[in-house]
Parts: structure tokens; sequence; C-alpha cells
């Protein structure tokens, strides 16, 4: 009798144990990555998608003024273009050597076998985001959406080529 | 004898199923996780703290160089201190309404009930760190230390109140 109970409920037991040790080494594992410094090139990786967060945050709003999406703000949409034309330039120092992998990342490891390519790529990008900025400041709503329709296009031709999925 | 294998193969069949399953609900959660559009809230956190991580990218080094435990490069320094200049008045937007929760984040919730107090404690980091970024393109180095020790004790003023840990 005393047996055929423990035998009921070791299965029970079992697999509550199971949970638990599961949950500990998920904390253990959480705990050490949390306390392990970055290394240098996570630090570039996740500078790298910062600059394009922060790029994505202002670009958004104005891609959906210049699609019609939203009304036309004059001012916001300028005050973005700005902004992305100041951060294109930090982009390229989040690609230092050694940073292809180190955490989570869609750069294309290519990047680093043609960085001449992929600086020219960046540098047209640039441009394009420079003189969006400026047309923008006029506040023509036509030629404002035309220089964007070319930053988007030196965007996605840098994507294309060195972004994975 | 049937039924005794059964009883002792159970516990083990119990516990490799609760880890199939736990891995599996963690499979599921991510998924969702992943295929879920950011709310806006997760949008908002997500952007400021890459903002802060751009922001610290350049703060790093400066700091470095300010605490003499990496020479001192006059148009690095410069240059850095301009970015985070440029960084700084970014951050007010990334504390929209009804952002203080929606993924992790070390933002006090009452930011949101003094909000007055954070924009004022923002506007004057902002403050120091243009006058930071001015005096750094003279390259005088015992300025630019000074400059950079105010700019830090505007970053520390609104920390100690407002980051949790």
């Amino acid at each position: 009798m005393q047996q055929s109970r423990d035998f009921r409920r070791r299965p029970l037991m079992m697999s509550a144990l199971a949970v638990v040790l599961v949950a500990l080494a998920g904390v253990v594992l959480h705990a050490q990555a949390q306390e392990k410094p970055p290394s240098k090139a996570e630090q570039a990786i996740k500078y790298r998608q910062s600059v394009y967060k922060v790029i994505l945050w202002n670009f958004g709003p104005v891609a959906g003024m210049a699609q019609g999406k939203i009304p036309y703000d004059a001012a916001d949409f300028a005050r973005r273009a700005e902004r992305v034309a100041t951060m294109a330039p930090m982009l390229l120092e989040g690609y230092p050597a050694g940073s292809a992998t180190g955490t989570t990342t869609r750069a294309h490891p290519e990047i680093w076998e043609h960085m001449d390519e992929f600086t020219e790529l960046m540098k047209a990008m640039e441009g394009k985001a420079a003189t969006f900025a400026t047309i923008a400041k006029d506040g023509d709503f036509e030629k404002s959406r035309a220089a964007f329709v070319e930053l988007a296009d030196a965007c996605k031709a840098c994507h294309e080529k060195y972004r994975t999925d």
C-alpha cells in the first residue's frame, strides 16, 4: 500500500521537479548573461541596431506622410528628416572588424569581405539623407516626397545586398 | 510484471514530457512575441533605450579620456561630445504617456506623475551637453573635463531620481 502510493506520487513529483529545474537553469543562464560584460562585437552590434532604431523612429512617420497615410506636417516632416540625416553618418562605425557575430544580427557576413562597397553604399545613403533634409526644410511636399523616395532607394540598395532575413 | 515496468518508466517519461512541454511553451511564447507588432509603448521604450545606447557609445570613450584612462584625443573627444549633444534632445519624446510599462524598462513610473520636473532635469542635461560640445571643440583638456563633469552630474541627477536598478 505504502509502495503503491509512492508510485502514484512520483510521476507528479518528477514532472514538478523537471519544471523547477528548467526554471532554475533559465534563471542561472539569465544571470550569467546579465553579469558577463558585453564583448566589443556585441557592443558594436547593439550600437548599430540602436542607430537604425532611432532612424526608423523618425523615418516611419516621414514615410507615412510621403505615402499619404498620415497628414503632411511640414515642420514635423523637416525635423524628422533632419534627424535621419544626423543619424545616418553614425552607422558605419557600428561595423568594426570582428563584429559579424556576437549577438543576433541581420548583417550579412559579406559586409566585412566587401567593406569598400559597403562603405560606398553607406556614403551614398548619407548623401541622399543630407539632400532629403535640406529639401524637406523648404516645405514643398512634392519635392520632399521625391527626395524621400531617393533616400528610401539608397537604403534598399544596401539592405538587399547586405541585410539577411 | 508488465504493470511494475510501466511504473518504473513513467517518472522518466513524465519528466521528459515536462521538459518538452516547457520547451514548447517557450517556443510558442517566443513566436508570439516575435509575430505580434510592437505596441506604441514598446516602440517608445525601445526608442529611448536606443538613444541612451548611442549616447553611451560616445560617452564611454569621452569619460575614459576625461578620467585619464585612455589618452586624450582632442578631435575624437570633440566629435563624440558633439554626438552626445545631438542625441540628448532626442530622449524626451521617448517618454510619451502610457510608456511606463510595455517591455523591460528602468524608467521609474513616477516620471509620468512628475513630468514637469522630469522635463526640467532633461532640459538641464541638454543644456550641459550643448555647453560641453562647444567647449570640447576648443580642445582645452582641463576645460573640457570640467564641462564633462557638469554634464555627468546632470545625467546623475535624473538617474538617481527616476531610474530604477
